[in-house]
C-alpha cells in the first residue's frame, strides 16, 4: 500500500520525499494550462503543486474544476518553480466529487475579494476558503496553547455547568431553558425538567471558586451565553470563555498571571502559526487600507514591554488632566466613580501609554459583589486589562474571602442570598485569599487575527435572529 | 521574599529542598499529638508533614482543626518517618480561615467512609475530599491528553454551536431555549431571540463534518444535552462529548483511530496519574468488595491486546450459537435486525472475548440517516466500541458522502430535509469519503476512575430535578 501524507508533512519535510511514491488527497484550488493543479487539504495554507501526466490531460481535464476533491498517487520531484521546492508528478488520479456550480466557485471558492458578510451566509462552506481556514487554524493553536499553559503551570481544567438556576453575577440577560410544552398555560415550573426555572450560564466563576478552594489552581474553558440584543462587531450571544481561579492568590499575583498568560499565547502563535498570520497580514493590508500598523507589528508590541499598571484613581486623574490640557475632548466627561467608557480606555492605551494597560482598584459601586473591598472602603481589588483596538480583554479581581463582608456586599447589591448559600459556605470552612479572571476567547482570536467582526472568528456565530446553521 | 511552592513540587523534588526555607499554603488534613500537621493544597493526593515548633504548640493548637487553611514558613528537613522523605519545620504560621462546624468535619472532610450521595449534596465542598480531588485531577489529565493527542496528530479543535435550531440526529429529547416572557400566551416565536424555536445541541457532528470537508481533520470537545428523564448511574442531562471528524477516512481507518485514541488516553493516565489511580484502587477495593478485578488490572487489560473486531452479523451469530449451546439465556432473544442490548454487549465483552470489542456494519434500520450504506443495501458502515463494565464507549461511522443516496436516507428516516440544506450542500461541492466518532467524556472518566455513579465524576452534575448548584 502506498502511504498517505498530509500536504503539510510533504512540504515541511520537502526534499526528504524526492523520488518517493506518495498518496495525497484534497480539494483543487487552481488549475492552469491543463497541466498544473494546486491542491489544498486544510492541513496548511500552502498548496501542493501537481503536474498532470500526459495521459490524464485529455481524459479528466473537463471534470476538473475549482473545489473538486481528488486523490493523487504520484512521485515527488524537485520543483523548478520559485514558489515551491517540491511538486508531485501524477501517476494516478481519482475524482471523489466535482463542483458543478460556477456561482459557488465565484463567490466562495475563488472570489476576487471575499465579502465576509456573504461568507457568513455560507458558514458551512467557508472552511474551504484560505482566509477562514487560517483563522480556524490559529483558533485551534490558541485553544491548545491555553490548555498547555495551564497544564504546565499546575492548573486543573474544570467543567462548570452550562445549565444553572440563577444569574449569580447579576449581570447580563439570560436565556431560559425548559422542557415544558409552552402551549400550556399557566406554566408550572414544578413540572419542568429541573423542577425550577433554569438558565444558560453567563460565567463559571462562582463554581470555579469552590473548586479552587480544594484543588488550589483551576481553570474553565467553555461556552457562556448573553441574551442581550447586541448587534455589534464585538458581541456574540454564545461565546467561549476562559476563567482561571487560584487559591492563595492576591491581586498582584493575579495581574502577573494574566499578563504572562496573554504574552504566552501571542508568543506561541507568532512562533507556531507564522504562515497563517503572514497570510492574514498580507490580506488585511489589502482589505483594511486604513490600518497603519501591520498585524504582526501590533502583536509584537504587546510582547515588547511590561503592561502599564495604574489604579483607577490615577487613570481618572490622567484623563481629567489631558482634557484640561485640551489634548482631547471626551463625549462622556470623566468623573471619579463612573465606569470608564471605550473612548477613555482607547485614549489611555492608544494615545497616552501606547502599550497595553492594567487598571486596578475600581470603585466598588461599579463592580460585582464578590470583589474584595480595599481598606479605603470605597474601592475593590478589581483589574481590567485594556488592549489596543479591542479594549478590555481580561477582567478579574481578588475575591472577597471574609464571610461577614461578603454577606454585607450581597445585601448591598440586592443579590439573592438564598441562591448563594453554597458560595457563602466556602467562606465559612477554611476560607483563603483567592483571585481569578475571565478572558473572552473569541475576542482574543479577533485581536490576534485582526478581523473586524467577531462573527468571522467562530465557526457558527450566534447573534440576535441568527441561529440557522 | 520567601518563595512559595506547591506541595507537589516539594515532594517531587524532595531532598533538593533540604535545609531550604520555603512557604507553603493549604488545608489541614490531620493534626496529631499537638505537633504533627498534615497539609494538602490540592496539587497532589500526598500531604506535607509539618512539625510545629514549641512556641506554636500552645499558641495556636486550639485554632487548628481539620479543614483550617494556613500559611506556613519553615525549613525543609529530612524526615525520619517512613511515609515521607521530607517534612517542614515551622518558623511561622498564619491562619487564614478556621472550620467551626464539627459536623462538616465528620461528614465531608474526615468521614470514616464517604457516602457519595451525601457528598453530592455538598457538591461545592467535595473538592476538599481525597476521593473527589483524585477524580478531578484524573479528569483534568484525561482532557489535556485528548487535546494533546489530536493536536499532535494534525487535528484542529472546533467549537460547534450549543444553541441550535433543530434536532438533526432525530435522537434524544432536547431542551428548548427562549427569552420570551412565558406568562404571555400564545407564544410568538417571531418575537423570540433567534426568531425561531431553538434548542440545546445533542451533538456537534453535522457541523464538524462541514469543517472536516475543508480543514481535513477536526474534533469537538464540548457540552451536549439530553432532556430524557433518565435517572440512572450512567446518564447525565449535560455532559461533555468528543467528536473527531476526518476527511478521506474510511471505516477501517476510523476504527484504527478510535482504538489508538482510547489506548493513548489510558496509557497516559497510567503513566501520569498513578498516585491518584492507586488511591482510587485501594479505596475501591474497600468499598466495592464485589469487584474481582482491581482498577489497574482492568485498565491494563484494555492496553494488552488488539480490540476484537467483528461485524454485527457475526456477533448475532455468536450470540445465537451460545444460546443454543445453553451457555447463556438472554432476557431479549437475539434476532438479526434488532439493536444489541446491554446483556448482549456484556456477554460478548465480559464472557466471550474477554477484551474490548468493536462491532461494525450494523443494520441500517437501527442507525442514523448519515451513515454510509454498504453494497448489500441492508447494513451501514457504523461501528460501536464496547468496553467492560460500561458497555458502549464510542459510536461512530463512515458518513454517507453520495448526495442522492443521502437524500433518500433523509426521506426514509423522516428527517426534516429543509433544515439540512447546508449539510446536503457539502455533498454537492467536492464531496469526499469521511468518517468520525463520538466519545462520551464523562463515561470514560467513570471507566478509568472505577466510580459506580457518573454523577461522581463531574463537578456539578445535571440530572432530572437536579440543577441547584
Amino acid at each position: 500500500m502506498i502511504k498517505k501524507y498530509s500536504i503539510k508533512e510533504l512540504l515541511n519535510k520537502g526534499k526528504f520525499f524526492i523520488n518517493k511514491k506518495v498518496l495525497v488527497e484534497g480539494w483543487i484550488r487552481s488549475f492552469r494550462y491543463s497541466i498544473f493543479i494546486t491542491l489544498n487539504d486544510g492541513s496548511t495554507i500552502r498548496n501542493l503543486q501537481i503536474i498532470l501526466s500526459k495521459e490524464f490531460r485529455k481524459k479528466i481535464t473537463k471534470e476538473i474544476t475549482i473545489g473538486t476533491s481528488i486523490q493523487v498517487i504520484g512521485i515527488i520531484k524537485e520543483s523548478i518553480g520559485a514558489k515551491q521546492c517540491i511538486e508531485l508528478h501524477s501517476l494516478e488520479i481519482n475524482i471523489y466529487g466535482s463542483v458543478p456550480s460556477s456561482i459557488l466557485q465565484k463567490t466562495i471558492l475563488q472570489p476576487k475579494k471575499h465579502s465576509f458578510e456573504k461568507l457568513r451566509k455560507q458558514a458551512h462552506l467557508r472552511f474551504r476558503t484560505n482566509i477562514f481556514s487560517c483563522i480556524m487554524r490559529i483558533r485551534h493553536h490558541m485553544a491548545f496553547c491555553i490548555h498547555k499553559y495551564f497544564h504546565e503551570n499546575g492548573f486543573f481544567y474544570l467543567h462548570t455547568p452550562i445549565i444553572t438556576t440563577s444569574n449569580c453575577e447579576g449581570s447580563g440577560k439570560m436565556f431560559q431553558i425548559t422542557t415544558i410544552d409552552l402551549k400550556n398555560n399557566p406554566i408550572d415550573y414544578k413540572k419542568d425538567f429541573f423542577k425550577c426555572k433554569t438558565y444558560l450560564s453567563v460565567s463559571g466563576q462562582l463554581e470555579a471558586e469552590t473548586a479552587a478552594l480544594g484543588l488550589g489552581k483551576v481553570y474553565t474553558f467553555g461556552p457562556v451565553f448573553r441574551a442581550e440584543n447586541s448587534n455589534t462587531s464585538r458581541h456574540l450571544s454564545e461565546f467561549w470563555m476562559i476563567e482561571p481561579e487560584i487559591a492563595f492568590y492576591h491581586l498582584e499575583e493575579n495581574m502577573n498571571l494574566a499578563e504572562d498568560f496573554l504574552k504566552f499565547i501571542i508568543r506561541y502563535i507568532l512562533d507556531k502559526n507564522m504562515e497563517d498570520l503572514s497570510f492574514l497580514n498580507e490580506h488585511l493590508k489589502k482589505w483594511k487600507k486604513k490600518e497603519k500598523e501591520s498585524l504582526l507589528k501590533k502583536l509584537e508590541l504587546v510582547l515588547k514591554f511590561p503592561f502599564q499598571r495604574i489604579s483607577y484613581t490615577e487613570a481618572v486623574k490622567i484623563l481629567i488632566q489631558e482634557e484640561k490640557k485640551q489634548k482631547i475632548k471626551f463625549f462622556n466627561p470623566v468623573v471619579w466613580g463612573m465606569d470608564l467608557q471605550s473612548e477613555h480606555e482607547q485614549y489611555l492605551v492608544d494615545k497616552y501609554f501606547k502599550i497595553p494597560v492594567i487598571v486596578f482598584d475600581y470603585p466598588s459601586c461599579i463592580k460585582a459583589f464578590y470583589m474584595r473591598i480595599n481598606n479605603d472602603g470605597k474601592t475593590v481589588r478589581a483589574m481590567d486589562i485594556l488592549f489596543p483596538e479591542i479594549g478590555e480583554v481580561i477582567g478579574g479581581s481578588q475575591r472577597e474571602e471574609r464571610y461577614e463582608i461578603l454577606l454585607q456586599r450581597i445585601k448591598d447589591t440586592n443579590t439573592d442570598k438564598n441562591k448563594l448559600w453554597w458560595y457563602l459556605d466556602t467562606r465559612r470552612f477554611g476560607s483563603v485569599p483567592h483571585s481569578g479572571f475571565g478572558l473572552g476567547f473569541d475576542r482574543l482570536v479577533q485581536f490576534i487575527t485582526g478581523m473586524n467582526n467577531i462573527r468571522d472568528v467562530i465557526p457558527f456565530p450566534r447573534t440576535p435572529n441568527n441561529a440557522e446553521f
